[in-house]
């Protein structure tokens, strides 16, 4: 009997524990992890490009335009993070490698690396030169690169 | 004679005004406006979720995720409207109504008002109280909702 009411008050007890894990952070639903991911990632390229062609010189240098730019570029990748959980990997089409959730650390430290050369950007934006922005820039491209060689089917 | 040398410099300036526009801000392709704004507004869509969850009591209050999203979205929202350029009612499947550029002062009045929705909403979530949110959530909704019931087709 006393196991039996330990075990049942454990069951209950574990149940509150789920109960309230899940109210706190539902698990999204992958496809809208999915969707929600590329969008993010696809607003990152589009916020790259100006910078790209500023750099490349296929632009005049705008030092508003890139600071505002690079700003959101930094905020975008603060938020892809999250819309990685385990279980995402399939739901929608996705270039998303299975490599993402069997090496956590690596692709958390790529995150790190890239939210780095993200803020050093911003940083470099500040400054309002075309000299002080190159070399950060070509730094937080290699940056997604590395990853995306890693983590992203072609 | 005169008459054609101004009709040739009149062109070659147009031409040179026309190449300097381009280079400052090139028109983006409009399937890719398209794609960047619903991505954007997607994101926006999911940040909102876990505050609308908070605000309707089905997921517990948690001042730091209400607050970081309200930031999210605020930052989203300022990088919405660049991507409706005239040329963006079609080119990829899109719900953007002709309205939008049609009546562009009355698309940029419900602009201001959602981004001061938005600034609001942030405020409050500072406060870091449910009590405090509830109001301003619901008003930011409202103006999401005004500007798609005008400009977004069902």
């Amino acid at each position: 009997m006393k196991k039996s009411v330990r075990f049942v008050a454990g069951t209950a007890l574990a149940l509150v524990f789920v109960t309230v894990a899940t109210a706190q952070a539902p698990a999204p639903r992958p496809d809208r992890a999915i969707k929600y991911r590329q969008g993010v990632m696809g607003a990152q390229g589009w916020n790259m490009g100006p910078m790209a062609a500023m750099v490349k010189g296929e632009r005049p240098y705008d030092k508003d335009v890139f600071l505002r730019n690079a700003t959101r570029v930094e905020q975008l990748l603060a938020m892809s993070w999250e819309a990685f959980p385990p279980g995402t990997d399939t739901g929608a089409p996705t270039k998303a490698k299975p490599e993402i959730w069997k090496e956590p650390a690596k692709f958390k430290q790529y995150q790190d690396e890239t939210m780095a050369a993200a803020a050093k950007l911003v940083a470099a934006a500040r400054v309002g030169t075309l000299d002080a922005v190159k070399g950060p820039f070509g730094d937080l491209g290699k940056s997604c690169n590395i990853c995306h060689d890693d983590f992203q089917s072609k």
